[in-house]
C-alpha cells in the first residue's frame, strides 16, 4: 500500500513525466519524486530527452544525500539495462533509497527487471500507485511496445453533419482558433504527423507545430503513392523534416533530396500498405503518429485496425454539401460499423472536442 | 425585485408549467404558485390542457381564501382577456393577491394587459424574477407567436462521421436506446412530427409516442409531394392522426380517408413550399413542430431558415460510407454555412446529444 503522501508524490511525478510528451522519443515519458525518511519532497526529474538523464536520476541529483532511507515514486519501473544512461534500478540502489514505487510495469524485454533487481538489494518495491494515470501519460509508448508498431491517434475536423469542407471545398475556418491550437498541441506531442496526397494537393499543409515554445518539431509524413508532390510544396520547407512515402513503382525523379521511403502497395492497390507504412516509421524510432487525414487515408487506417485513438474537432455549423470528413473503411452494413467509447467531451471556444477510442481496444486489454 | 422565497416559488412554478408541455396547445403552458401573506406556499397548479383552467384558476382554487394578502408567481403575464375561461387578471383582482410577479410578458394582442389591469386594480405587479427558465420552458409557444408560425426543432441521429445509415441503408441501430426514448420525449411535447417521403420509403416509420403514460400523440405529418404514400403505410393507421402534405396537382385517389392538404411547391419544384407548409400547421393550432427528417428535407427546411432549434444525438461509430444525416441546404461555400451555438451537450447512455440554436436567431433576439 502507498501512504497518502505517496499518492500525492506519484500524482506529482505523472505531471513531471508529461513534460517530456514529444520530446524522448523512442524512450518512454518518465517522472520522478523522492521523499526523505520523513516524507518530504527532497528531489524531482522528468525525462526530458532520448540520450538524457532519466527521471530517476535528475530526481536523484536533486536529492542528493536527503535520498537515503528515503522512497522514491517513479511513473515507469526503474530500467534494468545499461543504454546510453546506466541502469537506474543501480542508481536507486547506490542513493540509499530505502522504499521504489512505480505506477507501471516496464514490457519491454531490455529494459524490464527493475524491480526484482531492488527487491534483490533489499528494497521495499512495489508496483503502483495511480497505474491508470501512469498508463494514460505513457499511452503512446506503451502502445507502441505492445503493438510492435507506433500508436496512431486520427485527428479529423468535421461539422455536426460530417462534413470537412463546403460543396466548393473551402475549409477555412470550419473549427475555431481554440481547436486549431489545439491540433497544435497534438502535433507537438507527436513523433510523426501524417496526411494523404489528397490533403496535400487540398490544402498544401505546413503541418510543423506553430506558437508552442521549445516544441520538438514531428516529422512530417506525405502518403503520397504516385509521388505527386511538387518540390514547391510547403511541407518540403527546412521547418521540420519531411518523409514522403511512395509505392515501390513510383517515379520521384523530380524530388531531389527528398527523403522518400518506397513501400508495398495496400491489398487494392490504389495506395500503399498501412502496416508496411508504420512498420518502416517503428523502425524510424516513430512512437506516435497523428493521422491528419485526409478522409481516403483515415479510411484505409481504420480499415486496417491501425487506429488506436479519435479525436474529433466537431463545430457547430451545418453545410448539407461537401466532402465527409471520413472516406471508405471498408465498411458496408450496419454490423460492421466501428464501434468506439467516447472517453471525453471538451468544449473548445464554440466547439466540441470528442476524444473516443475503438470498443474493440478496450475489450482487448481488460 | 422579487424576494429569495418568491424566485424559490416561480422556479417552481417553471417546474410545474413543464407538466403541461405537449397537451396545452394552441395554449402556452404556464405554472403558477400562490403564496400567503406570510409566504407559505397555499396553492399551485398549472395549465393542463386547452379548454381547460389556466395555472392562476387552479392554484387559487387550492389557495381558497389564504391568497388573500398573498403574492401570485405566475410563469407567464396572467391574461386579460375572456376565452374558453375568464381572464385571470380578475381572478387575481377577485382573489384579493396583493402582489403579482410574472416571469415573460405576454406577446399576443388579445391576451396582453394583464399587469395593467392588475396595476389598475391597485396590487403591486412587476415582471420577473427567473424570466430566462420561464422563457425557456415555453420557447416553442413564444416563437411561434413572434414568428407567426409553429416552433421548428430539427431531430437527426449519426454517426461521428455524420451519417445516418450504413452504405446498403441499414441503420438499426445507430443510436442507443437511451437516444431512442429521448426521442420519444421530444415527440410527446411536440404538436406535431414531420418526415419526408424518402423517410417514409426507407423506414416506414410509426412516428407515435411510445412508453409515455398520459403522453398527447402528436399530428403525424408526412411531406409526400407527388402522393406516393400507399395505404398499408404504419403511419396511416390509428394510433394517432395523421396529415399528408401533397402537391396541389398530386393524384391522392388511393388515399381514400386519408386526411390531405395540398400545398403550393417550393421554388425548384422538387418539393413543397416550407412557409406554406408551416402557416398551414400554425392554423391547424400546431404551435410547435419535430422535425425528423430525413436529410432532403431537413435541408429544405433550413434552406428556408425555418429551424429554431437542432437536436443531434451523436453515436461514438463511424461508417466512412452511408447517407449523410444533412442533404442540400443551399449552401455552397464555407462563408454561408450555417452556424449554431451548441447550447447543451449531454451524454446520453454511449452517445452525446447536442442541443444547438442557429447564431442568427440569437442575434436577432439580443
Amino acid at each position: 500500500m502507498a501512504t497518502a503522501a505517496e499518492a500525492e508524490a506519484m500524482r506529482h511525478a505523472v505531471a513531471l513525466a508529461a513534460h517530456g510528451l514529444g520530446h524522448t522519443s523512442p524512450n518512454p515519458v518518465v517522472g520522478c519524486v523522492i521523499l526523505d525518511a520523513h516524507g518530504r519532497t527532497v528531489g524531482e526529474g522528468w525525462h526530458q530527452r532520448a540520450g538524457g538523464p532519466h527521471a530517476e536520476v535528475h530526481a536523484l541529483r536533486a536529492a542528493g544525500e536527503r535520498a537515503r532511507g528515503g522512497t522514491a515514486l517513479v511513473t515507469l519501473e526503474p530500467c534494468n539495462h545499461t543504454g546510453r544512461t546506466g541502469p537506474c534500478a543501480q542508481a536507486l540502489i547506490d542513493a540509499g533509497v530505502a522504499r521504489v514505487r512505480y505506477a507501471v510495469a516496464d514490457p519491454t524485454a531490455e529494459a524490464r527487471g527493475g524491480a526484482a533487481t531492488l527487491a534483490a538489494a533489499g528494497i521495499d518495491v512495489a508496483a503502483g500507485p495511480l497505474t491508470d494515470e501512469a498508463e494514460a501519460v505513457n499511452e503512446a509508448w506503451l502502445t507502441s511496445m505492445r503493438r510492435g508498431r507506433p500508436f496512431v491517434l486520427w485527428k479529423y475536423a468535421a461539422t455536426l453533419d460530417g462534413r470537412s469542407a463546403a460543396a466548393d471545398g473551402t475549409s477555412r475556418w470550419i473549427t475555431s482558433a481554440a481547436s486549431r491550437a489545439d491540433v497544435h498541441r497534438l502535433r507537438a506531442e507527436a513523433d510523426a504527423v501524417v496526411v494523404g496526397s489528397g490533403t496535400l494537393r487540398a490544402d498544401d499543409p505546413h503541418l510543423a507545430v506553430r506558437d508552442r515554445d521549445g516544441a520538438t518539431q514531428p516529422l512530417r509524413v506525405v502518403v503520397d503513392t504516385r509521388a505527386t508532390i511538387t518540390p514547391g510544396a510547403r511541407v518540403l520547407d527546412d521547418a521540420a523534416p519531411t518523409l514522403i512515402a511512395v509505392a515501390e513503382d513510383a517515379d520521384t525523379g523530380h524530388l531531389p533530396g527528398v527523403e522518400t521511403v518506397r513501400l508495398p502497395r495496400s491489398a487494392d492497390a490504389e495506395g500503399l500498405d498501412i502496416g508496411a507504412l508504420l512498420t518502416a516509421l517503428h523502425h524510424r524510432g516513430v512512437r506516435s503518429v497523428l493521422l491528419e487525414g485526409g478522409p481516403t487515408l483515415a479510411g484505409a487506417f481504420l480499415a486496417a485496425g491501425a487506429v488506436d485513438k479519435v479525436v474529433g474537432y466537431l463545430a457547430p455549423v451545418l453545410l448539407g454539401a461537401g466532402p465527409a470528413a471520413l472516406a471508405d473503411a471498408g465498411i458496408t452494413t450496419i454490423a460492421q460499423a466501428l464501434r468506439l467509447e467516447a472517453a471525453d467531451v471538451t468544449r473548445l471556444g464554440p466547439d466540441l472536442r470528442v476524444t473516443a477510442v475503438p470498443a474493440a481496444t478496450l475489450a482487448e486489454e481488460n
